[in-house]
């Protein structure tokens, strides 16, 4: 199963964001259930990241939420956010 | 350059998007900066489609947009649009 999940960072927390993101990425990839996991800036805008992961199976994803790096990455991400996280889950077309 | 364009279908129009985008996967791989090009469907959504590509440079990418291939699926495709194509260019963070 496909994820991409975008963030936008409130004006001046992009760099902050982005060490939290990138905190998150080796800790991910060592779960059981994960078969990629990697976050993205945008090239003409720094407060806008989005990941692109891919996931055994929606127990694997729903057990990465409940892992104490995610935890951790909300409690100290979350007020840098500047709307709602855009997450949506995917199938391949092609 | 990783790059993700999502697209949003008219209502009804999800089947036939789908089988252009569909029809896309093959040529442009073929094409040279081309090193990852997918599609995908939001699970949720049958509207919400999404491309997660990777090219070698801006020039490989301002190419693949002046290709049969492309230049078809746009004349085909776009008057099944339901919004702009919202594309987006990023550089890996991690």
């Amino acid at each position: 199963m496909k994820v991409i999940l975008r963030l936008t960072a409130k004006p001046d927390a992009a760099q902050e964001l982005r060490s939290i993101l990138t905190g998150l990425v080796a800790p991910t990839r060592k779960e059981p259930g994960c078969i990629a996991y990697e976050w993205f800036q945008n090239n003409a805008d720094p407060c806008d990241f989005t990941s692109v992961e891919e996931w055994r199976d929606e127990a694997a994803l729903d057990a990465h939420w409940s892992t104490p790096h995610v935890k951790d990455a909300l409690a100290r991400g979350g007020p840098l956010l500047a709307a709602a996280p855009d997450d949506r889950r995917y199938s391949k077309v092609a």
